[in-house]
Formats: structure tokens, C-alpha cells, sequence
């Protein structure tokens, strides 16, 4: 194992949590978790994807340190994030008689990791569980900050509970295994999050580093999940339940890129490719909005062109995507709220009105259906 | 309306709500709740037998104040408590575009209570929700303390949450409704309140004001409806989501009751008588363990008796009952824990080996068989 990257997530609550980083990470979690929690059972929940490989091995080193380990496989994809799943693992939990002292562990993406940490904030009103992210996005993102949930019918995440992990193990090795569009999925969260970042030193190293990551580097790799995991870790620390502004900035290039994803229809377009494409979009409202310097979205487009993330080619009608930005649950009752950004580091969230937005869709949906057309 | 008692409950968390007892309470809801919560929306939900009278009489209130109010009715009795429903009603709240800042009332009794709480905790990862509780028992136990939740088909309240609502409204008013066994549910935690409550005037007055509240008498209903829910809001206050021991003592008597409702099958016999036989066989076994005073248990005997919670007529096979203590989720892993009086007012937590719960089991069940003969 390289040498490991301990990150702090500390809550206004008082509870504190670690993020652990580093390639070979899994390979201490059996006497990692052992030492929080000392329970007897332990029920790991993974997808028929990753869960061969990853939870098996994370299953053999807890029944090393002293744990009872079943194990639940849920089909892999977002549909596994439904009402119906949880109920069935609600059910597997307590047909093995786990008690409230007992533990469960997410092996898995974003997908496992919300229905899985839904399962566990309210599987007896709740119990404690162990984030094992195995994408990049997740390592970065999903794990982070304790929104878990499943989707209803008409719509995504309409259920769920803030329940924190208790341990979170980023195995960098992990990643091995993931496809372009994993790839593309963490990458447009770690551009996003180099852009609102505080610290203009996280943008720079990500410019700098871009070709490493490209090429998977692991040393590079490592960081990047450092930084980026310490950047949200941050911010919800100052604001676990979403009831501040705060957490606003983590929207940055998501307005859009939720129009995107649903105007394409769910998995068409990939996340991290349309967030980049909203930030791309929200930049450029931004010269309007804010007098946001142009050399600003110069860089920020040179950066997600690095990381592999170039405009997409896809256009729709922009009265649709208009009215897709409106049905989202964030921007009810009103103008739609953009975080736009002043330059990096510095950002704010601003309402626009329907005219001017609609102005910017229409250049934006122009532009595409010639690069769709030139494709 | 009479004169409205205030319980205020002042979480840990830095929250806190007030809990409005009155007979009429009810005429002020409207205003009260959009003093609290300045929102456009609500939803109530209520069971079919309650929701008629008082999900009606509430809608109209919140109407009045200027919200838009819907209704969702559920069929009566426990099997709402279920997964199935509370889907159900995360759909209703997405179809009717209920956002974070809305509203839920729940208007009912315990199955209503806990059902609503669970939907409000989870949907959207939790929104404010209102209760207004509709029987004695919800009015003085299940309403407070923020315990929300659903059965699944292998045990009761498996699946939940803590989830305090911001405002309750117990209109004593709507107790004209109840049936006899709704009144000795009530009863019974009552019963329960005033033996552990760490104020021995609480078992005084109610001693002294058993025939008034048999009688249905207004004053008496708001007067210990006030001070059983002035008890259990102080435990909670120290102890929000069960981590500490001190809401152990709210388990007085149930270690039994629990058994016995799960051998005669549940909704065969009362929760309240229940909980009154537990107390019973509880306050004997003190003797023995604590070497409780028999004065105690007599005085004890004789308050139920006073409220009509006559000793159970029923019995069965002693083993049944340990095998199903075992089962309990509170009790996995070791011996039997159970809530014991040294007298009205102190109590401690014992764990109790299986020998000697057997003889007073086998004791138990053995007089119970001849007042079954008797009877």
C-alpha cells in the first residue's frame, strides 16, 4: 500500500469521520473498522458489477478481523436506487437478525453508496455504515457529505435521509477496473470542484496534472481524490444538512447539466460530461451577469478540454430544456438560481430571469446544432 | 377552546417545539402553524376512520391561514405502517410538487403519527411536519419523542427514523371518539408515566384522579394528558435518539407486553393492557431482584385497577414467552434486560438470567390459567 492519506471530516454535530486514501487502502479495513466499532455482524451491500471482485475482498478482510459478514448484490445501475431494493434489503437486514449495533458496508458507486447509506439511516431508525467507494466519482463526490436516497418514479433522490459514514475507504486500485465514462464522471466533479474551490493552488495543480490523470497516473490519482475529497469534506462540515447556503457551490455547472441528462434521457449523457457542459454555459452567463473576465472561461474551457471533457455535440430545443430547469426540484417557485462563477475561487448564486436565460439557451442550443452538424 | 397548556421540548440539537394541549385546541391550528412556518403547501395525511372528522376540521383551519392543503387517507389500523404506504405517499407529496419547505400534518393516532413522521423524515431528506394527535395514547407517548417508522413483514417499526415535528396539537376535544380499548391504551402508558416519572406527585394525582378520567372528565383528560407528555418530553430532551439510557425507563413493563402481544397475536389484546400486565409482572419480579417493598406492588395493582386495567384473563405456554423475549430486537445477545421499580419514582435497568425469569414466567402463566379457568 502507498502511503495512506487521512482526511478529517469533522461535523458541527460533534461526530468525526475518516476518509482514508491510498492505492491498496482495502487492505487494512477489517483492523481499520475493528478499532471504531467493535460489532458482530457486519452486512455488505454491492452491485453484480464491482461486488465479485471488491466486496469478496473486503468481505475477507473483515471475517479477518472478527466480523460476521453477509453479503446483498443488487443489480448494478441508477434503477437499483428504488423503493423497492431498499425494502428488499431492509428485509435481508433483518432476516440476519442485524441489530442496531450492527454495521452495514457500501462497496460500490454513487448508486450503491445513496441506497445503501439509505438503508442504513433508517434501518432501525439507524445504523452505522462504511462508505467503500469504487469510482472515481464516488471517491470524490457521492461518498462525501451524507446525502443518501433512492429515486422515485417521477423523480431522482426524492427520498432519502443526511446520514454520515462512520469510515470511508478510497482504494485508488479500485480504479482500475472503471470505463471511459467513469472516467469522465469523476473528472467533471473534480474540474467543478477546482473552479469554486476556495484555494486557487487546487485549479492550478489540476491544470498542471491534467495529462497524469489522463494517463491514470496513481500518484496523481491519489491526490486528486485527496484534494478533492478535502474540498467537499470542507464544505459540509460547515453545512451538514443542506440548510445554509453553503453547499450552493457543489451546484456549480449542475442547473444545466440536469436539463441535459433529462432532455437526453437518463444515461444518454453521462454526469460528468454534462457538468462540464453546464459549466461551460454557466461561465459564459457569467460574462453577462457578473462581468466574469472572459481569459476566466478561456481557462476553464483549455481545463476541461485537458481532462477529456470537450463540448458536447447534442443539442435539443431550448424551451425544453428551459422548462426541465424550472421542474427541478431546486428551482420551484421562481427565477432560476446559477451559481456563476466571478473567476476561480470566487462565486455567487444568482437568479435569472426567464428572458435572459432563455436568450443564452437559444445561443447555447444554436452553437451545439452546428457542432452536431459539423460532427 | 379552554386554557391552552404549552409544553415547550428543547432538544439537545439546539431545537425546539411546543406541544399544545386544550380542549378545543384545534380552533387555533392555522394560525399557530403559519406563525412557525411560512409555507405555500401542505399535505395531511390521516387514516379513514379519523380523517373524515378531524383531517377535515384541520384542512379547513389551514385553509383559513392561507395554504394550499392537501389530503392523503390511509385505511385504519397497523398494516398502514408499511412500506408499501409510506411509497405510496412519498409519491402523492412528489405528484402534488411538495417541496423541502413544505409542510405534513399527520392527523391520527400512533399508526398515523408514525407513518406521516417516517414520509416527512425521508421525503426530500426530511421537511417539517406537524402532529395532531387524535387518540389518548398518540396524545401522550407516540407523538413525543420523534420516534417515526414502518413494520416491515418480519417485525414492527424496523424501518424509521428520529424526526421531531415543530409543532403538536393534542385537542383533547377529539377523544370523544375513542373506544374502550383506545382508552385503556392510553391508559396504560400513563399508568406506566407515573410509576417511573421522577415526581411522585405524578402518582398521586393520578391515584387521586383515576374515577374522574374513567369518567371522562374534561379537566382530568387535559390535565394528565399535559403531564404525561410534560414527562415524556423531559426524558426525550435528555436523550433524542435513544443513545443514552435514559429513555430505558419509557420501556417499563413492555418487556412482556411486547411478548404478549406478539403470542396472542398482534391487535388480539390491547397495547395498554399489555403494558398494564407487564407492569405487574415487572413490580413481582422486582421483589424478588431489587427487593422492591410489596407495598409497592400493591399500590401499583390497585392504581390499574383504578383506571380498568383489570389483570389479564389470557395465558400461554411460558416458554412461547422467553423464546419471543429473546426475539426482541432490544434484547439480542445476552440476557433479558428489564425495567425494574424500587418504588413509584426510581427504577434501574437489570439484566435478568433466564432461570429466574422462567420460574416467574412459569409462575406467571399458572395463575394467569386459573383466573382463565375462573372467568
Amino acid at each position: 500500500m502507498s502511503e495512506e492519506r487521512e482526511i478529517s471530516v469533522n461535523l458541527k454535530d460533534g461526530s468525526s469521520y475518516t476518509i482514508c486514501v491510498a492505492k491498496g487502502a482495502l487492505a487494512t479495513i477489517g483492523e481499520k473498522v475493528a478499532a471504531l466499532k467493535p460489532c458482530r455482524t457486519a452486512m455488505i451491500v454491492s452491485d453484480e458489477t464491482v461486488g465479485p471482485v471488491y466486496a469478496t475482498l473486503v468481505k475477507k478482510r473483515l471475517e479477518e478481523a472478527g466480523y460476521e459478514v453477509y453479503d446483498a448484490l443488487v443489480p448494478s445501475g441508477e434503477t437499483s436506487k428504488s423503493v423497492e431494493i431498499a425494502s428488499e434489503l431492509w428485509q435481508e437486514l433483518a432476516q440476519r437478525q442485524l441489530c442496531r449495533d450492527d454495521l452495514l458496508v457500501a462497496v460500490g458507486g454513487g448508486v450503491v453508496g445513496d441506497l445503501a447509506g439509505f438503508v442504513a439511516a433508517t434501518y432501525m431508525r439507524g445504523i452505522d455504515f462504511v462508505q467503500v467507494p469504487t469510482t472515481l466519482l464516488a471517491m470524490v463526490d457521492a461518498s462525501i457529505g451524507g446525502k443518501t436516497g433512492v429515486d422515485l418514479p417521477c423523480g431522482k433522490n426524492l427520498v432519502g435521509s443526511f446520514h454520515q459514514p462512520i469510515y470511508t475507504c478510497a482504494d485508488t486500485r479500485c480504479l482500475r477496473t472503471l470505463t471511459d465514462e467513469d472516467w469522465a464522471n469523476g473528472f467533471g466533479e473534480i474540474a467543478k470542484s477546482s473552479v469554486v474551490c476556495s484555494e486557487r493552488s487546487f485549479y492550478e495543480w489540476l491544470r498542471d496534472h491534467a495529462e497524469d490523470l489522463c494517463a491514470h497516473d496513481d500518484q496523481a490519482l491519489e491526490e486528486v481524490v485527496a484534494r478533492t475529497a478535502e474540498f467537499k469534506a470542507k464544505v459540509v462540515e460547515q453545512d451538514a444538512t443542506e440548510s445554509s447556503g453553503i453547499r450552493e457551490c457543489l451546484n456549480y455547472g449542475h442547473t444545466l447539466a440536469h436539463a441535459i441528462e433529462a432532455a437526453a434521457g437518463y444515461g444518454e449523457i453521462g454526469h460528468g460530461r454534462a457538468v462540464a457542459e453546464g459549466m461551460r454555459f454557466a461561465a459564459r452567463l457569467a460574462v453577462q451577469v457578473l462581468e466574469t473576465d472572459t481569459d476566466f472561461v478561456a481557462k476553464q474551457d483549455a481545463l476541461l478540454d485537458s481532462l477529456g471533457l470537450e463540448e458536447l455535440a447534442w443539442t435539443c430545443n431550448p424551451d425544453r430544456l428551459l422548462k426541465l430547469m424550472k421542474g427541478d426540484k431546486k428551482a420551484r417557485g421562481g427565477a432560476i438560481r446559477f451559481v456563476l462563477p466571478h473567476d476561480f475561487t470566487s462565486w455567487e448564486l444568482v437568479e435569472v430571469d426567464d428572458d435572459l436565460l432563455m436568450v443564452h439557451l437559444s445561443a447555447w442550443c444554436e452553437a451545439k446544432e452546428k457542432l452536431v452538424e459539423a460532427g
